[in-house]
């Protein structure tokens, strides 16, 4: 099987996986990703959740500024590590210890990922077995291998490549994401890998991230359910040998294909979310300000009844101007409108004469524009979200302890 | 068919329903609930949505303060008459006067309720037959017939009535509710409309029924989508004779006589809730205040994952913790603990040794307890909720605008 390169299509990284039993499957679920020359700059965003697991310490530890020097990243998938004790917290440095032996690193330039249920013990046996069989199988052709390892409720690989040109330098950016439910990310989300050939300061790099972020993974919801183990990691081995970046204009231009690759990554994300037959896009335009407007957009973004409304295919707009009153969004009905497709169907918080078969038509297509204009200010977001559907309580009725 | 009396239990209130048309179902939905005898002191909450229906502003409007002087309820279901603009006033404006003229009473002594869709206008030439005809109607036999009036995806109708003793008298307070979705109450609830004998003062009955509905209406979620129509209503007729009155512990006895009332039919709202199958009691104890404790156990209560796992029968307390580490109450993964049923399946943020065949056997019944204990301070606050199941998507998908 021939395998599609993206996140060793920047020189300088290899990738491997392999299956070591964790999830029952037969499927990868170790899988390492490593700078093949030594340490490159790093940058990291981890979940807000007060509750994180043992993974999300190790790193903190490691990198508590949230950027520095790191050689390779190790991630399982099956079990996250996530609320065993102390036990957790060993199994994990023994984990970045085992990693650091196999690609031959410091243990301090090792970051690591766990994903899956809460509150089981890691099969550490397996693991052992694993990091030992991912860190022979790095190569440049472990890419989808990688793909697939992470993936634990997911249908799907979900990866992204942008390429630009940075002073004379091509430059290649990369990334791998996992994530399906438990998704509605806060300053990070589930777990992405982001690398690059461009030669970027850590801290630039971490600066540009925040930024990336900001605009993708946390402007979407699956289920308002932010998890314990969202981790967004980028790693820039800088063999595109442009001069190195440590802000300004070149920032600004890696930024923004960082961007896109993590608006490409978050929009796969949301388009495999648990149960969604639908993406939907919804803008709040003309609130008091940017964050306002991002306030009635997740509050829109994370009403069951809109999402149930949306997957039955109802133009529903009282769900949505409801699901908008009731957020810390200041909404005054009287002046609100809102679109459905571009077509107005509320004005001034009323109904307005619609093509009422048109707008149904529209509300069963497979990509839903929702836009509630509060006409208070200028502030405006957008929230990608999907569908509420009987699929997901399927999957998280059945996803058993 | 014999009617059993509730709300015209306690002395002085008559009630009457009848169908007019506005529901699909060949069911009453339209009601008055009357005191027979001239205004009584009324006390009412309404939704904290920003966005609400027109009978809520008619209502604010009568009774900026919450409290008053009221003669007669008119309400109806099939129509929220929300979200119709100026002739959404008007046709509010016109109900109240059609039920004024019908009960024989001053404009300003008539409340008025509607809930259904959102958005769509009034069909007044049914109302104005059904208001007459619930006028007609009114008796101290009309109790059931009301219960029904009201309801929308409601299965059933949903009643209280508890009787104390204040100062020699006998005192009964009744009440009906209605609610099955868009659940998530802040100060107010769905429609609930409480009758008592009491004498007490307007302003009294209006400290008493906010306390009452904190630990009650406020303490509910099915889906945490607070209504537009969210109103809580009660009438003191005075009939029991007892001295009327105005505060002091004669207060807080009747206090405690309409909590109860409140607590009944809360639980029976959410015992109701859309596509519900289980009640959910989540209890978070040893938060650092009453409002931290009040935050994470609502997140926990209005978490999807959670609430499917509920639904199958799964002791997954790892969403129990994620779903409070996300909320904005302090939370301490080290220190929490869990139990379910009684049980404790975590301490100190790690699984504990129990039997997990007993836990899925307790998870498969049909009420279940949560009780997290964050152990760092007093704060303690129970929210009840429901199961999230497939009914629930099959209700809000297939319910159309």
């Amino acid at each position: 099987m021939k395998s599609n390169r993206h996140i060793t299509l920047p020189a300088g990284f290899v990738a491997g996986a392999v299956r070591c039993g964790i999830k029952r499957r037969e499927v990868e679920d170790v899988a390492i990703i490593a700078a093949d020359d030594g340490p490159v700059p790093a940058a990291m965003m981890t979940t807000t959740n007060q509750v994180v697991g043992a993974p999300v310490r190790w790193n903190r530890r490691l990198l508590p500024r949230g950027h520095g020097l790191i050689r390779a990243i190790a991630v399982n998938a099956g079990c996250a590590n996530t609320c065993n004790g102390p036990r957790g917290d060993r199994d994990a440095a023994t984990m970045a210890s085992l990693t650091a032996k196999g690609v031959g690193c410091a243990l301090g330039q090792v970051l690591i990922c766990s994903t899956g249920v809460i509150g089981q013990p890691m099969p550490m046996e397996k693991l052992r077995a694993g990091i030992a069989g991912a860190a022979a199988a790095l190569s440049t052709g472990g890419d989808d291998a990688v793909a697939r390892a992470i993936m634990t409720t997911d249908t799907r690989p979900k990866t992204a490549i942008v390429q630009g040109r940075l002073g004379g330098q091509r430059i290649t950016v990369a990334g791998v994401a996992k994530g399906s439910g438990m998704i509605a990310p806060s300053m990070a989300t589930m777990l992405v890998f982001v690398t690059t050939d461009a030669a970027i300061a850590a801290s630039a790099l971490h600066r540009i991230l925040r930024t990336a972020a900001d605009t993708t993974f946390n402007a979407i919801t699956v289920d308002g359910d932010t998890s314990t183990s969202d981790t967004l990691i980028v790693l820039a081995s800088g063999a595109a040998a442009n001069r190195t970046i440590t802000g300004g204009t070149d920032a600004q231009k890696l930024g923004g294909l960082l961007e896109e690759v993590c608006g490409a990554l978050a929009e796969a994300i949301v388009r495999d979310g648990e149960g969604a037959t639908k993406l939907v896009r919804v803008t709040v335009g003309g609130a008091r300000s940017d964050a306002e407007a991002r306030l009635a957009a997740r509050s829109i973004a994370e009403s069951p009844l809109f999402k149930c409304a949306v997957h039955g295919g109802d133009p529903n707009w009282g769900r949505i101007l409801a699901a908008a009153g009731r957020s810390q969004a200041r909404v005054d009905q009287d002046r609100a409108s809102c679109k459905l497709g571009g077509v107005t169907v509320m004005r001034r918080g009323a109904s307005c004469r619609f093509d009422l078969a048109a707008a149904q038509k529209y509300m069963a297509g497979s990509e839903i524009s929702v836009e509630l204009d509060l006409h208070l200010g200028s502030g405006r977001y957008t929230v990608l979200t999907c569908d509420l559907s009987r699929e997901y309580i399927a999957i998280n009725a059945d996803y058993h302890t």
